[in-house]
């Protein structure tokens, strides 16, 4: 009960959302995704290293609050992180998190970040990440159905990691397809919108669907998607948030 | 990816050891204690309403890291905590915590906290709101084994909460008992240095047991404690974290 000064051992850095995007600029997007995919390689390689224990999710009616924790016995990480789909409406965010990194052997956090932009870049690269080893080789063209934030990552990522040098926009709000491509225009992406999933998906060697609802959507249905195709779907990731057709076979 | 100023919605308030010191300070610790026992016992009271998740753990050689996440349908609450016994050795403290309160309607963090201070408190709350209804009425000596830390915030709560004027003090390490002596003079409680387990539990009317270590340990056997004795043991959270005799029954 000894009131004093706290130790500099319990001082820990913190990385904001601006030093983020500071760091960002300072090594540049595509070039960070890049890095960040070979260390997502190499942590797969190392899987049996790691805990799985699985993420712990707080559903309610309007999202999900979930904590994803892992170690691999010698670090320890979580991450906060929710989804909330009407947050747009709102003015807030759909997602947003934020994670802690703590050393194992004395339980002390050593780092905490902000990790709303880290989630974007590490789902980003991530998913170009797994189409270099199994989209269609020399793809050039991906369809990107669902217009949000995260879809700007994926086509830089995709950009870097795959050389996709075309994208093809859709989204059921037109307007947010329209600030992608405005926002690609400055990335050397050629970006078109489309007027429907149908003709996003047409051409396209890879289809990237993100899309955040839990109404238990089908954002490609069986017939749709020709033979060959990598489809990237990233949204559904808990009950209801559904993307695909149960149909849908590669 | 536009890069942009934090919006206001994205800011949380941080409270540090130091803002909590001050509003100990300012509020006084047993009546902090009293205040925080009749909210813990009005939580009891709708244990209906929370999620009952456990707690998610990942133990090492050296310790535990745990999350620890709740909702009542309205906030989200988890704490982040650590439990090393041997880091009193390297100068760190064995439990240290924090903790998010966020919106569960929308997912936003409201409120980042240390809860290393505020763990020791609710934990000592806790045990004398229980205390309050289980214990023998009219105690008013308490043997504590295991003098680190936490057994301070025993001491004191029990003084508000339950009454207890005199406290009897054991610990492997006698320089442990010695501070917690010099530390509770100065809270209107008689503490008695004593140099066994048994001395300490002679005449007392609670036994509160507080260590940490993953020993398999037996700090109270089945013929020392008389009957209608309450034990408060607070240590044992996790395997081999014990301090009770199994044969040990009310």
């Amino acid at each position: 009960m000894t009131q004093s000064t706290p130790s500099k051992l319990a001082m820990v850095p913190f990385v904001s959302v601006d030093n983020m995007m500071e760091i960002i600029g300072k090594i540049g997007l595509e070039e960070l995704l890049a890095e960040l995919a070979s260390y997502i390689e190499s942590d797969f390689k190392r899987w049996e290293q790691f805990d799985k224990t699985p993420r712990v999710a707080a559903h309610s009616e309007e999202g999900v609050i979930e904590l994803m924790p892992t170690s691999d016995g010698e670090v320890y990480g979580f991450k906060y992180v929710n989804g909330h789909p009407k947050n747009q409406q709102e003015g807030y965010q759909t997602v947003t998190a934020f994670g802690v990194l703590a050393d194992v052997s004395n339980g002390y956090p050593v780092l905490f970040s902000e990790m709303t932009i880290l989630t974007a870049l590490r789902t980003a690269a991530t998913s170009a990440l797994v189409a270099k080893y199994l989209a269609p080789k020399n793809a050039k063209t991906m369809a990107l159905i669902g217009n949000g934030a995260q879809c700007e990552f994926q086509a830089i990522a995709f950009k870097a990691i795959c050389g996709i040098d075309t994208v093809k926009l859709y989204d059921i709000d037109g307007r947010a397809t329209k600030k992608v491509v405005r926002n690609l225009a400055n990335q050397g992406i050629e970006a078109i919108a489309c007027g429907s999933s149908e003709d996003a998906i047409a051409g396209a060697q890879i289809i990237t669907t993100c899309t955040a609802d839990k109404q238990y959507a089908t954002i490609l249905s069986d017939n749709m998607v020709g033979s060959g195709v990598h489809i990237n779907a990233i949204g559904g990731d808990c009950p209801g948030k559904t993307e695909l057709h149960r149909h849908l076979h590669r």
